[in-house]
C-alpha cells in the first residue's frame, strides 16, 4: 500500500507520487552496499555490483545492451550529455531543434547557439506533432546534431522519432551522419517503445517521472564512443558522467522501469496503458459538453486519431474567460492538482508550445494540462471533471 | 544505532556509511512533500517548503544567508556551476588552478583550455600546501578564475583559502578581481570553517562524503549574481541548477550538516574534531615505528604542524615495497578497507598530487589514503595499525 495518497492528483507530467515501497526497499538495499563503487575493496565491489545488477535489470526491461545504459543525475543531464558532447568535438555546425522540446534541450541550446554554433528549429504541425519532412527538409552538410522529443509534456503528441531516425539515417548515408538525439522522459512507462533496433543514438530518462526518487537520471547511447563528454571529473560512468555513483537511486530506479515500463515482457502495463487510453477518452468527450472547452489539439476528439498519435496520460484543454493560473487554483482549493504548462514554466505566462502550434493567443492564456498516472482510477477522473464543471460553471 | 558497521572502514574521504537513521526519517519526510517544488498547487508548494526549510536549517548551522545555497546533484556539479559560468561569459581568459585539486574541477579545466582559455597550474610545497604568494604571482590582468581547494584529499593538507582570497582581493582592488572558488567537499564535517566574513566567492560540498545520500550537493555563492549558469533548463535554484529538486536529498543533507558540521553551535563536533588529531597523531606515531613506513608529508610527525595544517580525518602514508594496490587488497583480505588515492582515480596508477609535492616516484608507488570519521574509534585505529604492521611484516 504506497502511503501517498494521490488519487485527486493530475500533475503526474511534472513528477510522479513516489512508490514508497520501492524507495523505501531500495534505500534498505543501500544499506548494505553503501561503498563507493569506484573503490577496489569489498565494500566498493558488492556497491559496484549492485549498480550493475541495477543496470543489468534496465537493459532487460529495455531489450537493449547493458553497455548502452548509462546512469546521470536526472532528465536535464541526460538530455545535457549528448548535445554537450558536440561542444568538445566541434566549434561551430548546424543544431536541428524541434521547437517544442523541454528546456533542457531548448535553453542549452540557446547557450550552444551563443557559443557559435546555428541552432534551427523545426515547427511541429497544428496537432504538435514534427512531421518527417520537415526535419529532412532542414538538413544541411553541417547539421551535426538532430532534437525531438519522444512524448511532448504539455499536450502528450507522441513524435514519430523512430520514422525520423530512420529517414535521417538514409538521407545522410555516405555523408556525416547528424547525431539524433530523443528526450524520452514523457515516454517511459507512459507508451511502449523500443531500442532494440533502433536509428536514434541517445535518449533521456528520468526516474521521478514513474515514481522514482529525484537525483537519478538514464541515458542511452547507441554508441557511448560517439559521446565526447564535456562535463567530466572523477570518470564513472566510463567518463561519461562524472560524480560518486548513486546506488540508491540506480536500485529505485531499476525497480520502477521494471514494475512500469510498457512492453510486450509486461501484461499489466500494457493492459493499464489500453483502459488509460479508454479513460482519457471518456473525460475528452465529458470535457467537450462544457460549451467554454476547446480541447487542444482538436482532432484529439477522435478517438482513433487520439490513441494512434498522443500519450494517454496527457491532456491539454483550454477554457475561455478561466485564465489557467485561475483554473489551477481554483482546482487547488478543491483538492486537485492541475497545471498550466510544465512545472519549470510555472511561474512563466508565454506558453511557447502552444505558440509553435499555432493556437490562438486567447486560448493560450486559458488553457491547462491534466495528466494522468497508473493509480488514476476512471472514478477520480470523474471526480476531476466534475470539479472542473463546477469551476466552469462559476465562471460562466 | 546506525545499521551500517563502519568499525574497520578507513577510506571516508572516498564516501561516508549512511547516517541510516537521518536516511530513513528524510525518506519519510519526503513521502509527505512529495510534489514538484516548482508547482503553484498545496502538493507543490508544501514541497517547495520543504526544500526552503533544508536551506534556511544549512544557513543557519554554516553562518550565511540562505540566499546564498543553491543544491545540485553533488560535488562534482558544485564545482562545475562556478568554473564553467566563465564560459559563459567570455571566450578567452586565464584560469590559475591548484595542481592537487580533485579531478572534477583539474579535469574540467583540461576542457575549458581546449576551448580557448589558459590555464596555469600552481604547485604546492613540499608539505602538499598552496602557499598565498604561489598564487599571487600568477595573477594577471586577464585572470578570470582561480581556483584553490579547502582540504586536499588525498594528504589532509588545509589549503589556506582564506588568506589566499583576501590577498588576491586586496591585490586586485580597482582592477577585475578574479573570481575565487573552493571545492570543500573534504573540508565540510572535517574542519572548522566560517564562511560569513569571507572573500571567497563561491565554495562546492557533497553530501555522501558526510554520511548524506548520494545525488545532492550544495553550491555556496557569496554574490549568485556574479554567476551565470552554462548549465540550463527549467530553471530551478533560481536559475543556477536546472533540474526537478531533490527534496528528500535536500532535507538528509541538511540533518547532516547540522549533525557534523564543525563549528562554534556544536560542541560535540568540536570535541570529536580535536579527539581525532590526537587520535590520528598516536597513529602516525605508531605507524613511524614501522621501519619501511614513511609519512607523507614528513611534517606530520610534528603534532603542532600537523594540528594546524592538517585534517585530522585524512592521512597518506606510504610502505616500502609494498605497492599501494597490494596494501589495499591485502587490507581488505583483513576486513580492513583504505584507499591508495581517491576513488575516482583507484583504477590508475598515477599519483598526480604527490607528483606535485616533489615525493619521489618509488614512495608514489608504494602510498596509500587511511581516513577516518566520526564513529572511528581509537581502538578501531589500534586495530588498523596492528593489520598494516602484519602486512609489513608479512612483505618486508
Amino acid at each position: 500500500m504506497n502511503k501517498i495518497d494521490s488519487h485527486h492528483y493530475f500533475d503526474w507530467a511534472a513528477t510522479a507520487p513516489f512508490d514508497t515501497t520501492i524507495l523505501e526497499e531500495s534505500l534498505q538495499e543501500s544499506f548494505n552496499t553503501w561503498g563507493n563503487p569506484s573503490s577496489i575493496y569489498k565494500i566498493g565491489t558488492s556497491a559496484k555490483v549492485a549498480l550493475n545488477d541495477a543496470r543489468e535489470q534496465i537493459a532487460k526491461t529495455l531489450n537493449v545492451n547493458s553497455n548502452s545504459l548509462f546512469f546521470t543525475s536526472g532528465g536535464t543531464e541526460s538530455d545535457h550529455i549528448p548535445l554537450l558532447s558536440i561542444l568538445s568535438r566541434y566549434t561551430t555546425g548546424t543544431i536541428l531543434v524541434s521547437s517544442i522540446e523541454h528546456s533542457a534541450i531548448l535553453a542549452q541550446c540557446e547557450v550552444l547557439k551563443r557559443k557559435g554554433f546555428n541552432v534551427v528549429k523545426i515547427k511541429p504541425d497544428a496537432n504538435g506533432i514534427i512531421q518527417v519532412q520537415s526535419v529532412l527538409e532542414k538538413i544541411t552538410d553541417d547539421t551535426l546534431f538532430i532534437t525531438v522529443m519522444a512524448v511532448n509534456n504539455e499536450t502528450g503528441a507522441i513524435q514519430p522519432v523512430e520514422k525520423i531516425a530512420k529517414e535521417v539515417f538514409e538521407l545522410t548515408k555516405q555523408k556525416r551522419k547528424p547525431f539524433f538525439h530523443v528526450d524520452g522522459v514523457q515516454a517511459l512507462g507512459k507508451i511502449p517503445f523500443n531500442l532494440s533496433e533502433t536509428f536514434i543514438d541517445s535518449m533521456a530518462f528520468s526516474s521521478h517521472k514513474i515514481c522514482g526518487p529525484r537525483g537519478i537520471g538514464l541515458l542511452y547511447l547507441k554508441s557511448p564512443e560517439k559521446i565526447e563528454s564535456f562535463l567530466v571529473g572523477g570518470g564513472q560512468e566510463k567518463n561519461i558522467r562524472s560524480g560518486t555513483e548513486n546506488v540508491f537511486g540506480a536500485i529505485a530506479f531499476s525497480k520502477c522501469i521494471k514494475k512500469f515500463a510498457i512492453n510486450s515482457q509486461n501484461e499489466n502495463t500494457q493492459e493499464r496503458f489500453v483502459a488509460q487510453q479508454n479513460y482519457t477518452n471518456a473525460f475528452i468527450q465529458k470535457l467537450s459538453t462544457l460549451k467554454n472547452c476547446h480541447i487542444i489539439p482538436k482532432n484529439r476528439l477522435d478517438e482513433k486519431f487520439s490513441n494512434e498519435h498522443f500519450s494517454p496520460w496527457v491532456l491539454q484543454a483550454a477554457f475561455e474567460k478561466i485564465p489557467g493560473q485561475v483554473m489551477v487554483r481554483a482546482l487547488d482549493e478543491k483538492g486537485f492538482s492541475i497545471s498550466t504548462g510544465s512545472a519549470c514554466s510555472s511561474k512563466k505566462k508565454s506558453r511557447p508550445i502552444l505558440e509553435a502550434m499555432n493556437v490562438p493567443p486567447n486560448l493560450q492564456e486559458v488553457a491547462v494540462r491534466f495528466s494522468f498516472g497508473h493509480s488514476t482510477t476512471l472514478k477520480d477522473m470523474d471526480e476531476l471533471f466534475l470539479a472542473v464543471k463546477e469551476v466552469c460553471d462559476l465562471f460562466c
